[in-house]
């Protein structure tokens, strides 16, 4: 039969599904897209990007050359130019859960562990598991905001827990407890904590595991920052807590190796108690799994290598890069009056600060903050309200300490042209 | 407050979503393991595997030594260990449009190509796009599962029109007449054919597209197996007819550089007028990327080395052999008479063959036959089923010719052994 009208006045009978718009207005990615678009391209500087956590670029952040050895093994070994099996190469499962283990007080297996493409997947396989109707779940106010935009595709109701400044960024565990109904499926922490830089003892941390177990839901730990710990508090893994609460851990090499370009992540049941399995989450995953992509194979092929090989002096040198820059980074922005740091970064690689607007001339919002910023300066900061803080800013300090310095000087110089006169 | 019951008669409140099993229960790899699980232990001969189309493992089918060095090439050189951006990297973009602008009459832009994880992405992304309530897509019969599975996960209504096998497995096109309607979006074909191994005339392409015009939907054209064409008919891009009617072009590297594993794909609109662009289907694709995982970032700074540097022999070289196997295959299976082959394949890696059951004894389907052949010979052949087609058989010939004369020898033992006594 023929179509007799169609959309926009047209013979053609196809629209687009409207609600992609909606989940993915409020991704990073594209907040950062805008403010590159306003940047003068007449500016002979370079651009200072503070904004996102990729500081791949960098001289100093470069890559363990036993990573990339071991890619180049793979590739040329013609072993795993082949499909993958949907939850990955055995291999490489075994790998994570030994890697994982070294920090456990049980034992992970190798069927515990499922490869992602980045964190980023396995996000979308857990929200969209978890996704039944009605279900809600409790995410950080700041967070990441991937899993608001995640959740709104499955239609999982979001309801937000605040992370309280005065507290070193703890979760507020009276605000969780009143949120929770029985409708409740988890509660998410990123820790080491973007965008806060925070790092979890383990006495708060067995606090939310307990609370989560008092409301019967499971934790999604988010530990893509795992080890970017160089402070005083040292990262400890929510599942050490798996025997008190189901754990769902998600990691990748992303951060820890510096190569967010290469996709390779994780989501793992911390659940010695098989919680998940029974409670068929695990088949669930499975199946999500089984209609997903899959991390390149020869990546997969690469991944014992890199995990087995890669060099403490390779991981201390980044931790203690980033404690340099996080140095640098807290004592510049006290120089700036308009800007409050209410709690020095221990880990991950970003901080978060305040802004003051009274000190300001014209300048009333953090999006417009940061669109003159990059408009005057060619430095790019994320705007609070893109991770759930209004009149905040989340800085990334890790770039060439070089680049901070400068850029963190444009930042003062920023304020001295637009501070209020007294 | 606290959760008072939960799923399992436990205190847990989770669930997980009931609705992925229905949605993956119907994949190639699904069925494929349960075959696996079939086989024989105690069986020393090798197994052939002539149920997936990966013949990556095989000698001859080994990839080209150029695109293993454009990835070193690519690792090596540090520029691409960092994130993406959502529709991919620009010179990976115009490589594919120059690629594909070798068979066109037009001239696509880097803008038009959307960089994603295989084919298998690209066919989630547009399933994703169109999905709106109430919409229905056509897809072929038999066809590849993934469509169904993705469909049915998005909720959009599957309509299934059949490929003709007296016809070469050419459209029937007066079915896709009687199933569109005011709803419908889109029609898929897969050319070169999996799992039909057939190949479309010009001729047949441009009755396709103007069926399509006429009902005002898009064509998604899967040609993921593009140029593995090696009888009579040439490959012919469905986007040569964009000027007709709008095309999405979905492909990869998977099939014709034999490297499944490395997941990198295109979805690429094909449509000279921009109807998809006025309709908002391209923005939609932009949005559903934002929120999506990203092929490795090294691979996509690969591509332009891989498609513009590999050698014209390295293709012949495995035309060649696919034409070779594809003889193999159909004279042998000539002398089971349990299986008729009603066109001999001309393209992809495949063919489809019935079943004769009043040929066999205590054989009466094709999951039947495939679970036996599997036991007794440790040779795997897709159940026709699992492609839309009860009582067939879906056998790859792309395996190295001497497993392939292994395999369909033990097939026709296997045939005389069930043969039902006269
Ligand atoms: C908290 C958090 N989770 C997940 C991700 C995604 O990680 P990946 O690059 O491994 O996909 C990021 C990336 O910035 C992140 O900050
Ligand atoms: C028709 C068809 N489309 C898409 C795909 C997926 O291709 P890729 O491996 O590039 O994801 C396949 C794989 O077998 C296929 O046969």
């Amino acid at each position: 039969m023929e179509n007799a009208g169609g959309a926009n006045g047209n013979q053609w009978g196809f629209k687009a599904n409207e609600e992609l718009k909606t989940a993915s207005g409020i991704t990073v990615r594209g907040v950062l897209n805008s403010l590159l678009e306003n940047l003068n391209k007449n500016d002979t500087r370079p651009l200072i990007p503070l904004g996102h956590g990729d500081p791949s670029a960098f001289p100093s952040f470069r890559t363990a050359s036993v990573a990339v050895d071991a890619i180049v093994h793979s590739v040329r070994s013609a072993r795993f130019n082949c499909y993958s099996s949907t939850v990955g190469i055995l291999p490489a499962r075994r790998a994570i859960a030994d890697y994982l283990n070294r920090d456990l007080p049980y034992k992970l297996s190798p069927d515990d562990v499922y490869l992602t493409l980045g964190c980023t997947q396995a996000i979308e396989v857990i929200l969209t598991v978890l996704a039944r109707p009605g279900a809600n779940i409790l995410l950080p106010r700041p967070g990441f905001p991937y899993y608001e935009a995640r959740a709104t595709h499955s239609h999982l109701e979001v309801r937000h827990f605040d992370l309280l400044p005065a507290k070193g960024w703890e979760v507020d565990l009276d605000a969780v407890e009143a949120l929770a109904d029985e409708n409740t499926v988890a509660l998410v922490i990123i820790n080491p904590g973007n965008p806060c830089g925070n790092v979890y003892t383990y006495q708060h941390l067995q606090k939310i595991a307990e609370t989560a177990k008092k409301l019967g839901i499971m934790v999604i730990a988010d530990e893509v920052y795992d080890h970017l710990a160089f402070g005083n508090t040292p990262f400890v893994p929510m599942g050490v807590f798996g025997s008190i609460v189901p754990v769902l851990t998600l990691g990748s090499i992303s951060k820890r190796w510096i190569v967010p370009g290469w996709r390779l992540g994780w989501l793992v049941t911390s659940d010695p108690n098989g919680i998940l399995q029974d409670s068929g989450i695990v088949d669930s995953i499975k199946s999500f799994l089984n209609i997903s992509s899959d991390p390149a194979t020869f990546i997969q092929g690469a991944v014992p290598q890199i995990l087995e090989k890669t060099e403490e002096e390779f991981f201390s040198k980044i931790t203690d890069i980033l404690r340099e820059t996080a140095d640098i980074c807290y004592d510049r922005l006290k120089e700036i009056p308009c800007i409050t740091c209410p709690k020095k970064p221990e880990g991950s690689m970003f901080v978060m600060v305040k802004l003051n607007y009274s000190l300001l001339e014209g300048i009333n919002s953090d999006m417009e903050f940061a669109l003159k910023l990059a408009k005057e300066e060619s430095v790019i900061v994320l705007p609070g309200i893109t991770v759930g803080l209004k009149d905040w800013l989340r800085i990334t300090f890790a770039v060439e300490p070089s680049a901070l310095e400068d850029g963190l000087g444009r930042m003062k110089a920023f304020y001295d042209r637009h501070a209020k006169k007294q």
